[in-house]
This record gives C-alpha cells, structure tokens and sequence, in this order.
C-alpha cells in the first residue's frame, strides 16, 4: 500500500461543486469510519492561482497548485481524485495511473467512448501493478440503494420485469439561463444525458446486477441558443453582461435538454428511462422503480433515507408499499451515523464512497466501479446517443469486452 | 331527442365487470345530478339466460334477453351501451347507430383499426341524424383529471415539454393466473396495450391537447403460456380443474403482458408511456406526471381524489408540488357530491360520464370522446404494435382524417 | 324478521346532507351485496311539503310524509332511519322503538346523557322483541377501519401505548361563514366536539377494544358571534340578506369551534384527541395513529382505502410503515366492489353500514355500535364538556351500566 | 472579542452522541460558510482518559483533558460547548461564564428550574461583560423551521389557532432495553418530557412567537424496571452481562417514557403536545402543524428538507398542501450547501447552529435561544410535571422575570 504513516494524501483536482463535495467527504470520512488509512487533504489544483488558494484555504487543503501534471507527479501524492469537466478526465487519469497514483474520476468516466476504453485499459494494466482505480457513481453508496441491490442480490424480488428510472432537474427551464460548460458538448461530452442519465443508467445495472443490450431513444433540446454565462456557482450562475446597450451576447446550446430511452436487459426486463433539466419543480428527482416477480422497490434521491419495498409473499391482506427509513444501524453505512430516524444528506454519499475507496487501497482489493464498469455506462450512452441520431431506431449497446482484452 | 317522457330507456349489452360499473352509473347518475333527462334502466343483454336473468335482477334492469340484435332494434330504447369485450364493439355499435340508437361504446372502440374506421365513419353519419356516440375513456371525467386539462388549456403550464404516463397492474404476475379472455388476441385485440394503455393515451391526448405523433416501441409477454379458466369475476379468476390426475390444461397467450413507448406529440413534447400487468404492488396506479414550462401536474388514480400542481411563477422560495384535493364545490363535478375531502371513488368517473352523456343526448350536443378521437387512439395503438413488430423502429400514427373523410 | 316479501321497507326523517347519503346507500346496498333481505325506499319525512316531495322525487324514495309520528306508525314501514339533527333523535327513535320498529340513528345518539340513556334503556327492552337499534358511526364500516380492529384483536399490535386521534376540518375559518344549526347548542347540542369529536371517541375504542376512562379537555370558540343563516346544503351555506341597508344580523355562537383532550383507556394507554373546525387545509382529516409495543397503524379519512401498518416483529432493517391499499377481494366489505386498486369514496361506508343493519336484522342479530355503545360514546362528550369546564380538570367517564340495568 | 487571530478556540466537555454531532459541526461549519471568525477545535473534555483521548484523535481535536474544571479556566479557551447529560450542565456552564466564556450549552438548559434560573441569571450578568450563551435547541436552524417562522412572522398563516406537536420515538419500547442514563431522573431530569419534549415546546413557541401559559398534563412510565446498562453508543445500549446465572440486574426507571399535554397559549391558540419514546415505528419524528386563519404549515424532522404550505388566500380550486422542498439558495442557511433537491441532513442543523453563534460572538450580537429562552421553556416543562402530578389539573406557567430580575 502506498501510503506513508497511513496515510493516503490525496490530490484533487477541480474545486467547484463537486470539488467542494469530495472536499467535504475526505474532510469527513475519516472522523465518522474508523479505516486502515487516514485521508490527508494534500493538495488541491485549479487554473486560477488566486481562486485556487482561495478554495484550498476555505476548503481546508494543506496546499495548492494550478498545474494538474505536478500533482500527479509528485512523490507526495498517493491519491489522485479528478473532478473537473469531463473534456480533461481522460488526460489526467491516465497521467495518473502511468504515475502510479490511484484514481478516484468523476463521472461519466469520459466524453467519448474512445476516451473511454483507453482508461479501461490503463486501469486494467495499473491494477496489475496494485494501484487501483474507480468511477465516481457516488449514488450507489447511498444507503437506500445499496440496500435495493441486497434486496435484488438476495432473491426478494425474484426475476426483474420492469425497471423504470428517471432523473429530472429543471434548472435551465428558463430559456434565459446562461449557456454554461455543461450545455456545450466540447466540454461535457452530452447534456442531460451523461450527467444524469449516466447516474441512472449505472444504479440500475447496479441495483438489477443486469446490463442493458439495446435502446431506442429520443433526445431534444427545447432552448437552441442561450446568453453566455458570467460566473457560476453550484448549478446556478448568471448571465454575462450586455455588451453596448444590447442584451447578452447568445450561443449555441450543443447538448441534449432531454433524453428519453425505452430498453432491455439482459436478463429479461423491461426498461423506461428518462433524463431531462426541464421537468419543472423535480430539482433532483432521481426516481427508479424496479418490479419483480416477487416484489418491488422504490428509490427517490429528494428522499435519499427512504425506500419504498413491497414484499409479495406476505399475506395479500397486508402487502403493501412499506417507507423503511434507512437509517438504523444495521442498513448500509448508516452504523457510523447518527441514531436511527436522525436523516443523513446528499453529501454523505461522497463520504461512503470515500471509505470504501480508502478501504479498498488499504486492503488491497479492487473497488467498484471500476473503469471498465464505467466504460459500460459510456457504450450506453453512446448507444442512446446512436438511436436518437438514426430516428429512435433499435441500437444494441457494443461489448466491452473487446476493448479491454486488448 | 328520441326520448319518452323525459327519458332515455338505455339497453346494455354485457353484464360483467363494466356491466357493473355502469349499472352503478346509471342507478346513480339521476338521483344526484339535476338533468334535463332521466336514465331508465330498461334493458340488459347476456347470452346465458339465466346469468342474465340473475344480472338483471340483481343490477336491477326492467328486463333482459339474450339477443343483443333484439335489443339494438326494440322500439323502447332510446341509449345502447356496449359493455363487451372489444371483439362485439363494431357489429353492435354500427347495428345500434344504423338503428338510430345512441350509443356508449367501452374502450378501447374496437379490436382493429378497420373496425374503428368503420364506427368512427358510422358515428360521423349518424351524428347528421341526431344520433350521438362516444366512447367510454371514463378517466377524463375523474375531477382531478378534468382539473388538469383545464389548468392546461389555461396556460398554466406554459409550454409542454414532458408527458411521463404509466398504467401499472400486477393482476397476473402470478404464471398460474388463467388465460382469461383479456389475454387473448382474438377477444381482447391486445393485452396491457388496448386495455389499459389505451387508457394513458386518450388521457394524456385529452389533458394536454396534443396528438402523438410518432412512437419507438417494445412489448413483451413475460409469461407465454398459462392454464385454461374456469370462472371470473371483476379482473379476478379461477383455472379450470384437472383432467385425468394431470394439471389443467395450457393455453398460449396471445397478447402482450407489457408495452413500453416512448413518444413525440405535436407540440414539441417528449414523452414516455408503460402499460404493464406485471408491476407488482401496482394495482391500478395509472400515473401521468406532465411539465410545462410554467408549470407542471401529477395524478395517481389510486388517489384519484387528488391532483399535484406546481405553479412555477410562485416565488422560488414558496414553490412546491401542491397537493390539492379534488373535492371542491367549484372542482369539475364535485358540487353535486360531499362536502370538501369527502373522498369519491373509482365508479364516480362513470356516473360522471354518464351525466355528460345523458346532457348532450338531451340538448342535442356531441359528446366526447366521439368514435374519431377513440378511433385516434385506436391508430395510437396500431403505430405502437408496428414499431414493437419492426424491432422498436420509429412509427409515425396514421391520421384518422382519411376514413372519417369517406 | 318484520319484512314482506322478504323487503325491508324503510322509512327516513330528514334528506338533507346525512339522507343524501343514506339514500345512496339504501339504493346501491342491494344491488352490489347479495343479502337475505332488500331495503326498499319507502317513504321519506321531511316537514316542507315542497321540499320533501323534492327529495323523494330526486333521491327515489317511494313516497313522503310531513309528519314523522306518521312515519313510525304505519304498518308498513320496517325500519326507521333518523337523520335529523341531534334534537329531535330521542324522540323519534323512542317513538319507533315503541312501535315495534327497527332503527338506525345517526349520531351523535342524542344531544344530552339523559337522552342517550333513555335511548339505550329503550333499546335494551325492545331488543328483547326482536327489535333492532343501532346507531350510525358509519366510519366503522370503512375497510381500513374494520382492518385496523381486526389487525388489534389478532394481537398484532401488541400491548397498546399510545392513541393520537384528530377529526379536522376548516369550513367555519371564515368569520363571516353563517349560524348553521350546527352552530347552535339548542340543535346539535355541541360544536366539533359531538359532531366530528364523537366520531374518533368512538372509532378508536372500537378500533383499540378498550373505553377512555378519563379526560382533562379544553375548549374554544374562536368566532363568537356569526351572520344568521340563509340556505345551506352539504356543509355550505350562505349568510341571510342584510336588512335595511345594514349588514346581516348576528347570532351568537353557542358551541365548541374546537375541542382538545388528553385521556386514558382501561388498558393503559395515554391518547390524544381533537376536534376542530379551524384547522385551516384539512377538510375531512380524520387522522389515527396506535402505537402498540409490536406494531402501529395509522389512517386517514382523506385518504380512507389507505391504511398504514408498522409491524415490529418483522427485520429491523425491513420495519417500515406499509402502506396497504385496502381494496383486496379479502379485505373488509371489499369483495363486492372493484378489481384491487379501484378505489371506494365516503358514501360507501354507509353502503357497508346498511349491509351489516340489513343482515343483523335478517339474521335476528344484534347490530354494533348498539344504542348502549353510542351513550358511552355520549358519556365520554359529556366528561369533556365538564372538564372544560371545571378549568380542564380531570373528569372520569360516568359507567353506563347503571341506565342501562335500569 | 475574546479570539486570537480571529479564532474562536472551542473547548468540548462531551464526547458521547451530542459530542460527535457537534465535532461534526464545528469542523463544517468553517469549511462551508464564509464567517468573520474561525472555530478552531482546541480541546476535549471526558472523565477517562483513555476515552477522551481515543476521541480527541478520532474528532479531530487539538488536545483532550479529563478535568473540565481546567477546561473552562484555560486562557486559550475562548468558548466552551457543553455537551454533558442535564445534571451537569449548570455547574460547568455557570464556572464557564465566571471565567469569561462565551458558553453554548445543550438542552434542556438544566434539570430543575432553579438550575436554569441560576443560569439565565449568571448569563445576563455575563452579557454586560460581552459574554455570549447560547441553548442549544438546534432544530431552530433546520432551514424548514426557519422558514416555518417566516412565514408566520409575516403574516401569512394570520392568527393562529392551533399548534398539533409531537416529537415520537421507539427506541425504549422493548422492556429489555438498558436502564441508561437517560431513563434516570438524577442523571436526565425528566425522561420524554425534557429530552424531546424541551424540543417541541422551544420549536413551538419559536415559530409562533407565542408561549404556553397553561397545560394540563398526563406522563406515564410503561416499563417501570429495566436491566441496568452495559456500553451505549448513540441512543442504542447493552444490558450488563448476567451474574451468577441469573438475568441481568434490574433498576427503577425514574422518568417518564411518554408525557402528553394540552396547552394554550398567549395568542389564544389551543395546542396538543406529546413526547414520547413508545411510539413504536417512529424513530425520530418531530411533527409539527401549526393552523392559522390564513393558512398552515406542517414539518417533520424525519423529512426535514420539506415544508409543507397551506396558503388558503390562494383561489379555493387551487388551494393544497405544498411540498416545498427546503433547498434553494434563496432558503435559510442553504446557499452555502448543494444545488435545489440535494438535501441536508441532520447534523446541518448543528452547523447551522454553530454559524449562528460564531457571528454572533463576532458581531457582538446576542444569540438565540438565550438561557433565559431556555428557562422559560424549563418552566413549562416544570408546569406539566406538575399538572401530571397533580391529576392533571390546569397549571399555569410561572413567569421567567421574577428570576431574571434578581
């Protein structure tokens, strides 16, 4: 294990909305777990020398620098975690892992499927040599849904007939909000579709244990041009200012607003899925409904401590949909936490995706989701991509396989 | 109006589960709306003589016979109300209008497009001679469901962009449940499609005003041979006994057990649509989730009584999904029953349709839906059958314009 | 049995909102159970010669009366059904006993103790005849109600800690809302407290098995002076035209706006309880929670084909509240109404009601809740009024028994 | 200001359940908001030292010590946080003040009234000096509950007229459960009563600006002896191993496991309360619904990123609970957290708290709640032990100025 005095500095670079969640994850996650190594805040990078600094003293790292290829490099780093935009996740990975450095990626793990099956392959040849790597779908660590995949994993819902999975925001509703990097598929590969639909995709093939074989999609952008942005923060941000008594300069909008794909899996069910930043008043409404032979499950991220389970093989007379509120000692994670009833955030997910990473280098054993699961979701999302290109027509999602023998 | 004394003598064909329902409807509709005409119960139609005998005893119809041509042609019925399985619709219907008589025809209107064709063109002819039609999509008259579509064509919503519609049951999850009538091509035209999805169809054309124009579809029959039925009643049956020490007897299954869409609609929506008898713990969960721009609308019809409402021009900070319960004086309906959260039911839908029906009988307006909006969806559900036939591909829906213009 | 031809005829006091409903029932109630006997409508009593000509032409009653002394006496008149405000009860129903006729009163029994017992007394000793009495707690006969006893006696909540009950409703929030005669103590005897109150009291002893055995209560008239009424109907009403160019007359408030207690049941549980007409948003939320040391269930009357079951004998991590859609052929009273799922309203629980008085009194049973039940239920109101005021002291509930050994 | 370099040097005596949710606090709350002074973790406080120190390394805390004495008397102490069981609180906080502290200090303030007058007296004193006290009754900063007094102050629920509280847990229902410190009256004070019910009574009077002046009350103790405790961990225990092949040793449970009340208060609304830890499902259910003339609002902790809306100016038809979702920058304490629909959970509202005292003792401001906010609701919860011993009868709350003004 490559830590010094058990420890893992880590290295993160990027430090807006999803820099400050890990921020508070790795701040957090050794004070709540007791774990084989300690997380040490080491080293932040950003573009910006001042807003950098600014970040690594609010956030709390010992230090700073604004070029990611020093930090991956450096003998002082044994963590690298990468949460900038996706045009540069593939660069800075497999700087990485060629460092020997493990890596934690934001997801989706690239822009392209290209992108994609390279850091496969350099995750599968780094393993070899101990270093260790995973894709951050941070959802399957809340409890709520690693608890729907034991549920799955342990039979009680028998065979899966129906997984039904939406992920609705309705940030860019406004036709007026600005057109930023999220909405420009240089920097962001898709729109609704790699950002959320991803988060989608990979927790129900996780829940399910099943893998989707084909599509038939739609995709649409409602609002074709919008102003370019001043700054931003989280997932709001303004409008740049009017240039000479004319309002905000406009740009293209180059992402999907909207993605919607009916599927199958591999082992038998059928599938609904949906991702769209413009179902108005769902602000982070990751909805999945999973319908077997035996019983059903219900998840909704707005009510992240909460899971919906309807068990068939009780008596009829009192089957129902029962609210179990994740948060006893005995369900996922939550024996760390707070007494049963006390709900837990958003944010903590990061926190438990932060142990298992750490506890995996510290063990020496591979976390999940490796890049290759991560290259799944991608040829997904290609194949969905593919379909709405070629008028919804069926698209079967293209192996892995190949890819990583190579 | 070809009524006697102020009524309207009604002959129904069919006494099974819809028999019931409408029976209720009829019984109920003159002793709590004030109209300008009265429902008698005149006559029923069955072909076991003494099931009918029963029926209409217990239903409480004047009189009964087994010849649904006799009733259709007897001077002293004014209304025939076709309440069979969708293989009878078109000869009884088009032999009622060409009798002159009005006529209530369950949905879906007919088995195949022809026939739907055929009585939409029938009606149209009719209609000239003061002869009105409509088919029973009861749902529409549910006051939350009429509250949506008038929230709708008042601009609440603003621009539709999401129609999210599921029509869910589990009423055969169980590979032991019969092959009744409803899991037979030749009886049923479809499974879960015709049934039940033609429901979400109708509803979600109706609320939003919009037509779909084109769809993407798979379905699938999960379960593809069951045992032959003994009796039935409501969705609920028995399997026929056993012969000679073996199990009973197999029959295949003919239609679909699930049917997924996804769908565009005139005014630029995206759409998803599921209609499935394998969602188990759904028992009648027909749920539609519409966004606008302005606004959106959910409706479950397990809670019928209710309708959620989020009004995006509200301030952000006061801006939620409102659940308002439909039992208003000034709701749609809802004067002539309890006061405020004096909940109704399932079976008011119908006695509200038959108000509605009874109305444009009396003051000589076309009601609706008329056989060219069922016949509209009718052509909903053939594009749906062709894309699932052709390997999901991209389906436009045939205009109805070209038979009702014969 | 007292029928003809195997008829129940059933003569009803009163058509305003209670005979509205009672009619729906009486007319529906052979038509969906198959019953040893048939009610038939007989003959409906109101004292406006217009109006109740009216009514019976509207709600189908075979004939009317203004005299309901008339009414009790005819020969053929079976049962008497009294639906007038709480003043006139006890004398019509001791009228009816006394002539040897069944009755159902709608509650609450009376509108003083004194009365009630008289009642009881009367039933007790016309019991002994054959002569059936029971009085109309119509919420027992709602599924989910009949469920939740049935859930208590089987022992599935185990030893019950605690009672939470509320009955409320906002349709006199308004100030300028009219002096109904609900609002007037010389007519209904009390406020909320015997209108809704009387209800809770009465649904959660039978739901828990067990009687309040004492109370310490407060009340309030929040509005203490209101316009005089013109017309109302259902819960509505409209306020008297001013006179003489100045606004409408005031009256003066003489009952409870709300009512509050704690209390204790003989088996050791502490409970709450509320009534009110103030509680702006709810308008028929008549909301039980029990807690027991091995389970809880809860319900609400807005949402009355729900009930919410917690049982703690199952795996922690599968605890949950479940929320039973009681629409199941094997649930209460449902085996007679729709497929699962399709829900039941209000009026069906006086449906259920009129079936089980039906059966007692084909069968020669005794019906519950018995006229002895509902005094108990008055003396319970009675020791609310008295602790409110003797400044909320702790009043015990007076023992029925010595009335009733009259 | 008392800090060095703009630091606030924090000294915890604690380190049990509240210990950790406030370690968790001020370790966040610099890292989230953007305050005029830094909380620096200086020193922990415990009676073992093994303890003490195994915690201080796991929290994060600069130094520990076993003498809380030496704690409060450091110079390079600027605040002390108590963090003890109630018995405590006033000989630390008291010798805190003394030496100049700023003191923020758990609720209930104390075990008896004369303790928390004490305590509001010695704070007043301490104000004059710049001296901050805080109570910390952190469900105030729950951004739902902040809002909840928003709204009434201005205005829009008009006056009110009901307040339905109730704060439920289960985690003692089993009769095996340990007899630990909190079931005991010289360690706890009270059982139900002070540990939630103190949390309900402050939640109440805060949103409403309105406090209890009378009650009347039951409590009850279920489980009158346990077996005394082992280890205990959050709320959960172990029972102390068996001696001599007999069962465990049993003790005298000296608290109340559920307390109930009606209440009025100052601005003529009638109020229900109740605490308990027997309301078996219920794990951490603080619900409050507070009606006024002009509408409602409902929260529960177990969802307490929701508030729920009744705005009954709206039009009739459009009127409904609304589900806010309590998430948006433009609520309280959230534009420091994620984008709308990522929620917060528990322990926020410890860092919200520790935010709101930080600037104040920055600003030189008075934080809320005072300890003379918390005495007075020491003397309601006084009130209601004395109305419960008293046989319930109506107790009026003493004043808090009497005390204040010594």
């Amino acid at each position: 294990m490559s830590t010094t005095d058990n420890q893992l500095r880590v290295g993160m670079v990027g430090y807006a909305f999803m820099g400050a969640a890990h921020s508070q994850a790795w701040r957090t996650v050794n004070r709540v777990y007791d774990l084989p190594a300690r997380a040490r805040m080491a080293l932040i990078c950003g573009r910006d020398t001042g807003k950098v600094a600014e970040a690594a003293d609010r956030l709390g790292w010992d230090a700073y620098t604004t070029d990611w290829r020093d930090l991956v490099n450096r003998d002082d780093i044994d963590v690298v975690d990468v949460c900038t935009p996706g045009d540069s996740h593939a660069e800075i990975a497999l700087a990485a892992l060629a460092a020997g450095k493990h890596v934690l990626c934001e997801k989706p793990l690239a822009n392209t499927v290209e992108e994609a099956r390279a850091m496969a392959a350099a995750a599968a040849t780094a393993q070899a040599a101990g270093v260790r790597s995973m894709c951050g779908f941070n959802y399957r660590r809340v409890p709520a849904v690693t608890m729907m995949r034991q549920l799955v994993a342990d039979g009680r819902l028998g065979v899966i007939r129906h997984v039904r999975a939406a992920y609705l925001q309705d940030w860019i509703v406004d036709p007026q909000f600005p057109l930023v990097w999220r909405l420009q598929k240089d920097r962001a590969g898709s729109g609704a579709l790699g950002d959320i639909g991803a988060h989608i995709i990979d927790l129900t093939q996780y829940v399910t244990g099943q893998r989707i074989t084909g599509v038939s999609a739609v995709t649409e952008t409602f609002v074709k041009e919008r102003p370019l942005p001043g700054g931003s923060s989280g997932l709001a941000a303004t409008v740049d200012g009017s240039v000479d008594g004319q309002g905000p300069a406009l740009g293209q909008v180059t992402v999907d607003d909207a993605a919607v794909f009916v599927a199958r899996l591999d082992g038998g069910a059928l599938a609904t899925y949906e991702a769209s930043r413009f179902a108005t008043g769902r602000k982070n409404a990751l909805r999945v409904e999973i319908n077997g032979s035996l019983g059903s499950v219900v998840f909704d991220l707005e009510r992240l401590n909460e899971l919906e389970f309807y068990d068939a093989t009780r008596p009829t007379a009192e089957q129902g949909f029962s609210r179990i509120l994740v948060t006893e000692g005995d369900h996922p994670y939550m024996s760390a936490w707070w007494p049963p009833g006390h709900i837990i955030g958003y944010e903590h997910s990061f926190t438990h995706q932060m142990r298992d990473f750490i506890e995996a280098i510290a063990t020496g054993a591979d976390p999940a989701p490796s890049f290759a699961d991560a290259l799944q979701v991608q040829l997904v999302l290609d194949a969905v991509g593919r379909s709405a290109d070629l008028g919804s027509s069926w698209t079967e999602v293209e192996p892995a396989l190949t890819a990583v023998a190579v």
